[in-house]
């Protein structure tokens, strides 16, 4: 599927089975930069998170990585003292494995909260990744993330920079699942442009709110969730920051990367078979379109409908008027894709089945016009199906 | 099932088929009090509100009741000025009839959003109602107010205030459902004690906070909630205010009214088949252990979790942690009844089956300490089936 996607110059990458998880799934990856790469990070908000985030925002305030090591089927979660014990050592073992400092190597675990990591066998996991990685195992490597995903993700974009043609490679795996023991979005990205490191933050940080940040599945929010963006320099442009002339350029190709790996994740929402768009203009501020469409997006209400094929504009309404966003029910229209629903709050004439026939495609969009100002926003989400619960409950 | 209870003295109701639902389904109802009674009432906060809160909110401020008209199937919400228009009729063909001021008659609706009411059929209904109305129609006029519910939901309770026994009767239909045409909570709450007017809306309030706002199904709130309450005198007592030796009593009872109403609506949660209780104690504030148990008691993923019978403390500790309350990872314990699964943040040594044993009830609880201070507070939920899902999607 990625087998044409080679990694960024200077990157390789591995993914193997190391028995975390059973019948030979694979379970630990290992992402190596040759030479120090400038690092952004951007974790979960979570009041309760995994012992690997707390290691990676303590490594973050370096600046700098060699490598990300990673495992799924346990999520190093609600671990204790122990638990930070091992994250550490993973790090420790991967430095020593290809000689850098521990605070060189970023570490994330996703999979079932609670368990502690069997340390043994990621020592030795390690061991074998250093040797086995190369350029060219981008596929094996977005599958030793995945857990209830049915796909690997990755993107790769390129752009020239100073007139050198540069890279960024993301892997990705998804929060989409319902699977009440594993939930965590994962992201890394390398790219062999030289970024300096504060400006690549802030880069990062906004990519991430206009990406991964946009899509809701359940609503829940992970103890793992972790982007992690690597840039190696191996181009050997000047450092870019916000100045350098091709900035714009390496942000949308950033943003690009995070765009795509964002919609996979939602298209791959565990027993979903339509995808969303959920677009408020109008609002008295971003903010506020923000908590609209997030309201619209996250209920059950809303997402059963969808799943049901039935174009449940007065749920919509109802779903917008509880948001904390300021809503004046006599000025607001709905469309769905074109076909406008609501006029002034109340339903126009258009014809059910015209609805219906939006609804009813695998892919359509709810617009939304509060008519209260300039705030707009967008979310990505999924419908929700018995499937989505079968998978759950089971 | 209630033909044993009466009303309270001085009142009379009836719950008839005029045809807004099919199949001579009952879909309207009316509550009489014979004198001007004290009426308290609390609505929706949803921005987008159907007509009949309006014109309960308007009519509050005088403050009396003779009557409670009510329709079901239809909500009469995001209807316009034509919405308006209905309603206030329902008000004014009521107060017509029994020969009173149109703003001593507050009118309901739940049903579907977006259609207007069919005015004539409802003025009809309206005289056929008031003929019938009978201090023993108790069960017909729960029934007229169901929707999606499985079953009529009435409470009574007999208090003795001054020596006199005074009763209390409630009606309730639930915003249990998923059903994306219909989704609203109505009660109606009637009582043949005095009350002075302002007391009884402060203790309605602080009753509905204890008890309807303590519930939780899909995290929506509708359009058309609405509780009202009206207390006749017909008993013969001196007005009760907060002042008065029987208070605290009668307080109580209308609390004792309200919570069973509540439970009832929370066990007729369409789809679902187990009540949980989540108690969150050692909260800096009730306000943020009231944030904790929402958010544990909204969560999809723990939601399907009780419906697999799977004890995902981890879930619970995720949830927990994005919630808006302060939360110390280190300090939070979780027990499933009295079965401790989680000290310190972590997983206790008990046997994965004592918990199962524990989920696998039709009715338990979640108690976490926080660990943080004395804030408390306890939400009542129920868990997310494909049975739920299925009702909703079809």
């Amino acid at each position: 599927m990625y087998s044409n996607i080679h990694m960024p110059k200077g990157f390789k990458c591995a993914g193997i089975s190391v028995g975390i998880k059973s019948d030979g799934v694979k379970d630990m990856a290992l992402i190596l930069s040759a030479e120090p790469a400038a690092v952004a990070g951007v974790f979960t908000t979570n009041q309760v998170c995994a012992a690997p985030v707390k290691i990676c925002r303590e490594h973050l305030k370096h600046g700098v990585a060699r490598a990300i090591v990673m495992n799924s089927g346990i999520a190093n979660a609600c671990t204790g003292s122990a638990g930070m014990v091992a994250a550490r050592d993973m790090a420790v073992e991967t430095a020593k494995g290809i000689g850098c400092e521990p605070q060189e190597v970023f570490v994330c675990s996703t999979g079932r909260i609670g368990p502690q990591l069997p340390l043994d066998k990621i020592v030795q996991g390690i061991e074998t990744l250093i040797d086995a990685a190369d350029a060219e195992r981008v596929q094996e490597t977005a599958e030793a993330m995945m857990t209830t995903d049915t796909r690997p993700k990755v993107s790769s974009v390129e752009v020239q920079i100073g007139g050198e043609t540069v890279r960024i490679v993301g892997f990705a795996k998804g929060a989409g699942m319902i699977e009440p023991k594993m939930a965590t979005m994962l992201s890394f990205i390398t790219t062999d442009v030289a970024v300096e490191q504060k400006a690549f933050q802030a880069a990062l940080k906004k990519a991430v709110d206009l990406s991964f940040n946009r899509i809701t599945i359940d609503g829940d929010q992970s103890t793992n969730d972790t982007v992690l963006a690597l840039a190696n320099g191996a181009t050997g442009n000047q450092a870019l920051n916000e100045i350098s002339d091709d900035w714009g350029l390496f942000v949308e190709a950033l943003e690009k990367v995070c765009h795509e790996l964002a919609m996979m994740i939602v298209h791959d929402g565990e027993g979903a078979d339509k995808f969303v768009t959920v677009n408020v203009v109008g609002a008295r501020s971003d903010a506020e379109a923000d908590l609209a469409a997030r309201s619209v997006a996250n209920s059950l209400l809303n997402k059963t409908a969808w799943a049901g094929e039935y174009p449940n504009w007065g749920r919509v309404m109802d779903s917008v008027g509880y948001s904390q966003a300021k809503v004046d029910e006599n000025r607001v229209s709905i469309h769905y894709d074109d076909v406008q629903a609501v006029v002034n709050g109340m339903r126009t004439d258009v014809a059910q089945e015209e609805l219906i026939k939006v609804v009813s495609q695998s892919d359509f969009a709810i617009n939304i016009n509060l008519y209260l100002g300039e705030g707009k926003a967008t979310v990505y989400t999924c419908n929700c199906t018995e499937e989505y619960v079968r998978i759950n409950v089971e």
